[in-house]
């Protein structure tokens, strides 16, 4: 019998044909986040055990667009970069479990199918949409990195506009953030094959960053809007309260996790 | 503490977020398939224990175009066609496992998340593509279903074509080929995410369609070029001997199946 | 001094980079039609000098989407179908020169740059966008054409809905409307390359099909619904009253037309 | 009677709906130039009169792959990016008319329809194709700007890749390449409607950036593959000899140019 090889599907002899190699991914990306505060009753419901609502601010929300270059360890995926660069659009809350405070993506969607990939081992819940996100450059049109500079960010599915923000700077900012600032908390999730039997696969699961280096944070304001769909409820995440908005460019590297329960 | 929803991730208080309601799915599709012998030997090696090859004519494949428009029970997607129409490409070989001969696919791509969600539930190694196949249609240049007709159809993924077929039908067809004809033998596969562990999930699970109806299969003979690609290797199922081709209009009912190991 | 040969650009000494073949163009296609009176004052702001409005029903206006197999006279590209299948959603008015009712494409969107070349040669002011309509099917859950089947369409273009429309036939139809039904009169207009000069190219032009087969037209009603965005103002063309919804296979050949202005 | 307003199609009251907005365009951007000698017949042949060959180097080709964000003047297309930003690959040769030397583009892809639109009014011979580059960036595993910095570009059109390179940066450059230098001589075509008849529109347009700002350019050495496709013909132009490979940083403004013939 033959033994087959991969990181993921599809496994073969070489293991080339993997949807993604296996870790550690290396990243390099600019993200824009904002932050705000929802009802924390919508957080809540999105909370299944064992984990439960952060003990500080517990309805505080993050919208991260982040658009980004990554890698296997071998690098190649950079030099083909239709492989390598990918958006996304994610929304992160906090929870709590034995008594840690952990960040958990609730909502993300990418464009690309190797970034889903790497979602279904990391437990994001990822599904395809088209993101934009404004880029500073340091000539033309475009803004630079200062006291004033807008970027645009906009989120769709399905053909539907879900979220649009503009984010207006105003100064280097220690932070990047809060909201998506600890270990990721997620569920691993697949049902059984056969209906009405316990789950195949349901399992929480921590990971973290093995790497990470950043530029000057920035911080100011980002007016946000989300918009209603069929099937997506970020539109439930109201906005009660704007906390901040970022700017930052980072590195990073995965390189697994443990399970927690 | 919550209880959450979804047949899939993102599951919620609702369930509506989730990138796939539950089964049971409905389709209505054209199907395009070719099938030819490969080397047996370059079969065998896509086939983990406790898996083996067909006991008769184990070198054969069928690369399959399909044309879907699917939906939930609540049929509401076909109104909203985006979330029901997907196209896909992919490759089926036959395996054994005690005793019985399954159909097995070892390759597959879509257009669509939804799609990919599904294929993560039946255990099809789902990438994304870009996938083409002629329509036949009774009025204008379009092919109609008569001796002679002819049908394009093309993959591509990362930007690469990676299959390229041109389907001659002569007559109508007491089958719509033999590869894929046998229930579904698929692994589902995810990795400990902590590194050096055992999966957390490699089961070997058996489907089937739970309903069925189709028009008249045509036959024909097909030109069939396969193309390489750094990170694909349909290519090494070299085409060694023609089968033949065939053009199928289908309906489907998938629900479930049952775990065989 | 070189020749270079191409029925548009770019021209080179074989032509064969042409970003389309000369006609005559061939059409197999599904047409979803929904028409509907507006405003007249909409559509008259619509039709510059020389037109002037229908002198009947001059609000009137139809939607129509359409899924097309398209070719050249090789009709290589239906064996290519990456090249030969595109989808459009177009606005149809009516209009009046010298005496003659003409119909008037005002806003259309299509998925595919072949599609944009052959518009600029015609008239149409075709932009980009993502357009989904459902298709008959003889099996699974895809309608039949029969009294009640539904059928839904959709529009978007820079990541934003603009049109949604679910039609349900009630029964066989003599027509398949009345708003697209006459020979469309299409302005071809290009500026100066020198800011604040005339117009390099301001024609008035005049076209039919050169070819029409058709299949049964069915009849039913629509709900319709238009939605606005930053540049976009089919939403201003408002539904005031609706007139009914088609469905039809059609055969089609483009072969040009004349100039009138 | 009515007066439509719009820089191009489709016209309307207000002019909103118009593709693209009047120049002037501003632009910040990326540059990736592959320069290297073809067979100068090769080139010939892609000047129509009245233009003739370069007296110098008349077989220098650069390939560029661009990076871009634009907008009009109201700035307004950076804070929704969708409509900004594009990429696209495209190939310069230089010409010769009455005595002065120009740069012409012979081929260019890009990825969105504004994009397209504009070419219309500049005479770049535009197609859709997915084009992608490595960016550098300070963090992580994409490049920096240094020596031995090593960026990837690749061209696909209708599923089908067409151009590749890997460009390595060896030091700073006084110059950005030569061939993309000199003002534009395009041409802007359009054929009667009439089959038979003269162009409707053949005339010969200059243009050049209105205004340019750019940062240090970086040179170095490029592997480059052309790629054939049915209706391509960019791999005709053989490398025959590699002169360099350059990266920059621009802003840049145009604003309209004039007829020369």
């Amino acid at each position: 019998m033959a033994t087959v090889r991969g990181f993921l599907y599809p496994q073969t002899a070489t293991g080339r044909s993997s949807l993604i190699p296996s870790p550690p991914w290396h990243y390099s990306g600019d993200l824009l986040t904002v932050e705000y505060r929802t009802d924390p009753a919508r957080v809540a419901e999105l909370l299944p055990e064992p984990l439960s609502p952060a003990p500080e601010d517990p309805g505080a929300v993050a919208i991260i667009w982040a658009d980004w270059q990554s890698c296997s360890e071998s690098r190649e995926e950079l030099l083909d970069p239709v492989r390598a660069q990918y958006k996304e659009c994610f929304v992160v809350v906090r929870c709590s479990f034995e008594g840690r405070t952990y960040s958990r993506c609730v909502y993300i969607w990418v464009d690309k199918d190797f970034a889903i990939g790497r979602g279904l081992h990391q437990g994001y819940p990822k599904k395809l949409g088209s993101i934009h996100q404004t880029r500073p450059h340091p000539y033309g049109p475009a803004p630079r990195l200062e006291p004033g500079a807008r970027f645009g960010a906009t989120l769709a599915a399905a053909d539907r506009r879900l979220a649009e923000a503009v984010v207006t700077l105003r100064e280097p900012s220690e932070t990047n953030g809060f909201v998506n600032g600890h270990p990721m908390a997620h569920h691993r999730f697949l049902p059984s094959i056969e209906p009405g039997q316990a789950p195949a696969l349901n399992e929480l699961v921590e990971a973290g960053a093995a790497g990470f280096e950043a530029g000057q944070a920035w911080k100011g304001e980002a007016e946000l809007t989300l918009l209603d769909a069929p099937t997506e409820e970020m539109s439930l995440l109201t906005i009660e309260e704007p906390i901040g908005a970022y700017y930052r460019q980072v590195g990073v590297v995965w390189n697994g996790g443990r399970r927690l329960a």
